[in-house]
């Protein structure tokens, strides 16, 4: 069982992917083959000793998708590319899971043309791992649609229950609605509806659901899994990520304003870093992109070794859970009914 | 020019409300008039000392909306509720702006049947203030209006724009649409119209279009203004404001854990309470409801005392300073184009 990764994909590409590799190989004994370009990529192991490229197989590729390559043309003029050719060796069964920090857009878009998606499910979604005061949360959709019909939200949800029992090691994980307040009779046109096709699949034992979630619920972890639109989860995914990085300016700020507070801030560091770890995202690892027919893990453009090392273990876990055979049982079970 | 206030509505009404009214007339000069039960607001008010009183009608009356009416019951069954009697003595000139910290869904809906809309805006909408790491950025809308077509988002870009000119004191203040990327091609089948018709009225002069900004955005005060639909905006709020509460806590119980960090908070207190005064709601005052014709400030449930003492003060400075006006004169020149 061996995790394709995209050593040219991300921010810090091939340096800080090839390092994360090294590190999920020896610390969790995983096999991976590494997919880019293979001078790059041995420079890298070789800079890390000589038993860093343990366990590790290159698969040489000469194009490289960069940040602001748009899905359209990669998918006409890049069609070998890390990311294209690190999805077929998952397609033909050389790998087990795909691993990419790279564009996110260009990962969905390939992703879907080459492992196609699952029976019964009209199009993939990204799900996020979100720290919260009781543990964890799965939000999805985070961004990869932003358009979406009723069966769409129903997907997301036998997806993200799938997914959430597996990270969370819950049976029967809770998913709530994401809406404008938390009484059934709140929401838009479509959430309305989606309310009561989730409201039955909860009566009919498909999934475990709790009802309508506000916002505030995200960090409360009121529900286990929040189903939204790919617009409002990504808006409300990339406000949480700001209010962190808000709050922790403000903070730097202050402790420097005094003398007095600058002396706390000595006494309390380790306090500081234990929050910073918390809600680092880094350490949840990617996000998959759920309902693809294969496991695919999308990183973080910024992720260093640390994310990469936990998005391989993510990857591993989730192929080796059979993630998408709970999909698929879920989706066969809810019958004709959620597809459009 | 009296600014009409409803004692009744609140989590802490009419205690904090009173309270807060009082401290209003002594700072600011500004003259009142507290509409609610007659018996209770006088209790209010002596225990609060003998010139308490000084600058404050009291306009009885009988019903009280509470926080669970829903709006349809409360327009049939509770007519002269506080929140009634209140607007209405904002339409028949009697006071310039209404205050009430009530059931945000019946102050909505009384204002719109009560004052009407301003012509040529067919919703209106809730803008927010937000803190951000330059100062403040009005977010618009945050929860009235769930489901929005094009026409919407164009009109709370023009109110929201004349707003934020206001309490900014920006005569030009950027409006940017919210979005899932800062590409113009991003968005939403509805934003990217939104994103043309925006541009068009950006290159007319008649606002100051900036472009597309992301959840991120919100506390990097990218733009001075940022539009959105209802839904993807309260949850924008919801989040934020919950991200807040999640790190503050998770701070609270950090400092606890050890001596060490225990000694550190003493010598932080200072710091952490400038953050918290930053970063509290409180001192921006209730968020207006744009676009009906009479100013309405709709304030947080929790409001206290200093919540209402500038909720209060906003309300009579945009009565002062003619936000509608503005509207009306920026609706005009964008002629029919912009309603439906």
């Amino acid at each position: 069982m061996k995790v394709v990764v995209d050593a040219m994909g991300g921010d810090y590409a091939p340096h800080e992917i090839v390092k994360g590799a090294v590190i999920a190989v020896q610390e969790f004994g995983t096999e991976l083959i590494l997919v880019g370009n293979e001078n790059m990529i041995k420079t890298e192991l070789d800079a890390l000793g000589p038993k860093s490229s343990k366990n590790i197989e290159i698969f040489h590729t000469e194009q490289v998708v960069t940040m602001d390559d748009l899905p359209s043309q990669i998918i006409r003029a890049k069609r070998n590319s890390s990311i294209h050719e690190g999805l077929r060796l998952v397609k033909d069964g050389s790998g087990s899971a795909f691993y990419s920090a790279g564009n996110t857009g260009a990962v969905m878009a390939v992703a879907k043309m080459i492992l196609k998606t699952l029976p019964g499910i009209d199009r993939p979604a990204i799900a996020a791992v979100m720290p919260t005061v009781k543990g964890h949360t799965v939000m999805c959709d985070v961004g990869a649609n932003v358009d979406c019909k009723v069966e769409n939200y129903i997907q997301f949800a036998i997806m993200a229950s799938a997914y959430a029992s597996i990270v969370m090691g819950k049976e029967r994980p809770t998913v709530g609605l994401m809406s404008v307040g938390e009484e059934d009779v709140k929401g838009n046109e479509t959430t309305k509806t989606v309310f009561k096709q989730l409201s039955e699949l909860g009566q009919r034992g498909i999934i475990n659901f709790y009802g309508n979630v506000e916002g505030k619920d995200v960090f409360r972890g009121t529900s286990d899994v929040i189903v939204v639109d790919g617009f409002a989860g990504n808006v409300a995914l990339k406000v949480s990520e700001s209010a962190g990085w808000f709050i922790s300016k403000m903070l730097k700020d202050e402790l420097k304003s005094s003398t007095l507070s600058k002396i706390g801030a000595l006494f309390m560091i380790p306090a500081l870093k234990r929050i910073k770890k918390k809600a680092d995202h880094s350490s949840y690892g990617g996000a998959p992109l759920l309902g693809v027919n294969g496991v695919c893990i999308i990183g973080h453009g910024s992720s260093n070794s640390t994310a990469v090392k936990y998005s391989i273990k993510m990857a591993h876990e989730l192929a080796k859970q059979k993630l998408n055979d709970q999909i698929e049982k879920a989706v066969t079970v809810t019958d004709s009914g959620i597809t459009s």
